[in-house]
């Protein structure tokens, strides 16, 4: 067969460079180890990119997936880590960029009956590569119960509270685990949430939730003081969107540390 | 020019007659009046099909768009009504249908301020036409707040609550108002959502909630016996998803009345 | 501690039974064996449901939670299929629901260089006990290309393509492999998707597409066809919907065989 | 009635100033002006925040409802600009910000026939006030056709090609018609896209695509080459996403002008 023409290779002439080209919205299996080093396998959702020089027409997409698949049926984090700068050699590349968003589970213990229930996580890995240096973002969104404080404060009883949601991101000294991020956010709120409450245990999320009362607000600067102490934590960004139960909107606040 | 071939009018031999075939997710604006005959401006996502029987290769899809737009720029609810028989005249079929969703907004006055806000829930219309036949279902989806009556019952003070939706679709002898539907839903939830509270109002709700506890169970077991009470209702179908505050996923119920 | 209060388990006398009630929404890991006996872990998305007979209250929802658990932190095939009767006898119900959607992964090889690949489908598993009776349902999810036989004939050069997804729903007199139905559908369509395209490959998809046009029509009856003659199958249902390049609606077509 | 207590307005003491809290996620009607001063009602999604000194507990979120109240039962571009600074005034904040998603229609001709037929692209408007400065960002989601130019240049005939979406963010020095940001668009692409066509029309666009294949790389740089060459526009950013249709994953490129 005779050479088919790359047209990617060809010479392009517009004279702009660009910041970002390759894929999006890839699904692979991925294996996770948690803090007592017990697999986790589960399925993310990646994007892969590199910055392509001016005088380059295309880049060349299939060298993407091959790089992923390079490292077998499924992902491992120091594959996650590794891929950047493979992107790098592979495609000639100054800058590249892997994003790998997945589902985490994580057996939580019911507060008084110790009934076991798995709770799930979202995690995202977040690795660029410019030239020699790399950078890692690990951001996790952990659902939370949030009960309000003014509610509690003007009612003759009860207070509206519902579901938050908080993503937590850092950038660290020494590998942060994912379970002291989640610790770190669900110690933030009203209570954390459980997959599996008996009536014993409901009482005591319903009684905490109640004593603990925390606007969105307050929800971010706990989690923001929580990361600013931490020795290995070095950056650190912090959203929570309240589903508001009383409302159709949602509130919302964000605090980011000083400049990455 | 000469003409162009008719693909789809070739014939078929396959010997398999197609249910349903047309176009999904079209975006199209459309009109409503509300009850006291003021028109509502809002955006509505279409799907339109018909049945093709067994001796044709393919429907006329051009068509389908065709009928749609022949309303001019934005479509009417009478609009709505009419188009299954057109597409049945002017795609020579048996059946046709069409579904239309889209937010609309409804003034709510603040329970105790009487301050004026708007709160959007979904609207879907479906009209299926076979032969004279024609069916036509309304649906509303309305946000509710929902507390918890065992969190309540077993708790020392407070209770969870949150956002619940509510699934509501009736048939009918004659026409039912979406202001009734919405009225039936929010009087069997726990309390009502606004999109304006202040604090006297957001007192009123937090009590009136903890007042009247519901579970997902209720929430369909009220809107069902106010459906069944409900002069202009043949047919009902309920449905209720509670965001839960303290699980990460949702509680849910079904009610539907005898046959269509 | 004195016995809290079983709310759920109170009269209720509104006269009213419940059709579904149960959680939703809920994510749990799997492990789905593929025909090579390979086991493939995933992560679900589960519903379940009972019925509840008119003078009960509410259905106790952590049950549904204790059924799925008492698995492990794994289900499996296994495990779905029991789980609706096992449910049944936990919350004493004449009927019981399962819903599981997951992503599956098969390796597929580029037709003309062999480059392995991985390629992502959606499947769903539905389990329905009533009374004695199991009903089965499995439905894949299979992205496909489809070129249009119209633009092809009417062109000068080119066709229209695009991605399309094809839902395959059947029920079974013995199991059919979830690679089985990936395959009647992929070769119904103008062609199969893959992850790993080198050039070679690309050109054999481009040409195999252009050769070998169909409709959404063409897609559904050819996957009917097969179904109607494969010996296992005693039920199924195929939609189609494609994601057209040239419009920003979808077409979108639907068989169902006869009754389930 | 006594006062109730204002829980928001007390001191906190974590020393920890808010970057951004508000609300998020509010439907709310819209009117847009297009180039021929017609008005098109739409509907849009609201998030708006300030950001709060260290010393303050809360924010208070009906405020900002209150603020997008106070325009009516629908909101013009000249509210939307104007909000910010209500939010600075009302909230007593040195930065407001505000983001309005829309659908937004315009009337299309099919490139033969001439049919008219109405597309739907996705509007943004971002408006974030730092003191006396305002920072304005329109940015159109606008679909087209794009045709792989390595497809067609390695087969026999046809030539893969599919739906993609180009998100295209402009600031500028005078204000930029969302007309002119959608034709700087659909010109880049190897085809824009209609709602309506007929069969001379498909035979041109599909032959017009042929003609003009594009890579995702050449889609992003033929937008920016317009930005930059046009004459209001002071910075940009430009997004392509191509749904493969080969593939079950999307190519994606980006290109964004220098610092805002």
């Amino acid at each position: 067969m005779p050479a088919l023409k790359d047209t990617q290779n060809e010479r392009d002439d517009r004279r702009l460079p660009i910041d970002r080209v390759g894929i999006k919205n890839l699904r692979f299996p991925i294996c996770v180890r948690d803090r007592d080093a017990n697999p986790q396998h589960t399925v993310g959702t990646v994007s892969m990119a590199v910055d392509l020089p001016h005088h380059f027409k295309g880049t060349h997409m299939s060298r993407f997936v091959e790089v992923l698949h390079a490292h077998g049926r499924e992902l491992t984090v120091a594959d996650v880590a590794a891929i950047p700068q493979e992107l790098q050699k592979r495609l000639a590349a100054d800058k590249a960029h892997l994003e790998i968003r997945f589902p985490w589970f994580r057996v939580k213990k019911a507060p008084v009956t110790q009934a076991e229930g798995m709770l799930d996580y979202g995690i995202i890995f977040e690795v660029n590569a410019d030239g020699a240096e790399l950078d890692f973002v690990v951001t996790v969104e952990a659902p939370v119960t949030t009960l309000c404080p003014c509610s509690k404060a003007i009612s003759r009883h009860g207070a509206h509270n519902q579901r938050g949601l908080v993503t937590f991101s850092v950038r660290f000294h020494q590998p942060v685990w994912i379970e002291e991020m989640i610790e770190m956010v669900e110690s933030a709120a009203s209570s954390g949430l459980y997959s599996l409450l008996k009536r014993p245990d409901e009482k005591h999320v319903t009684e905490a939730a109640y004593e603990n009362p925390v606007f969105v607000e307050d929800l971010v600067r706990n989690v923001a003081l929580k990361a600013r102490a931490h020795p290995r934590v070095r950056w650190f960004r912090v959203e929570a969107e309240n589903f508001e139960s009383i409302h159709n909107h949602n509130a919302w606040a964000v605090i980011e540390s000083g400049p990455a």
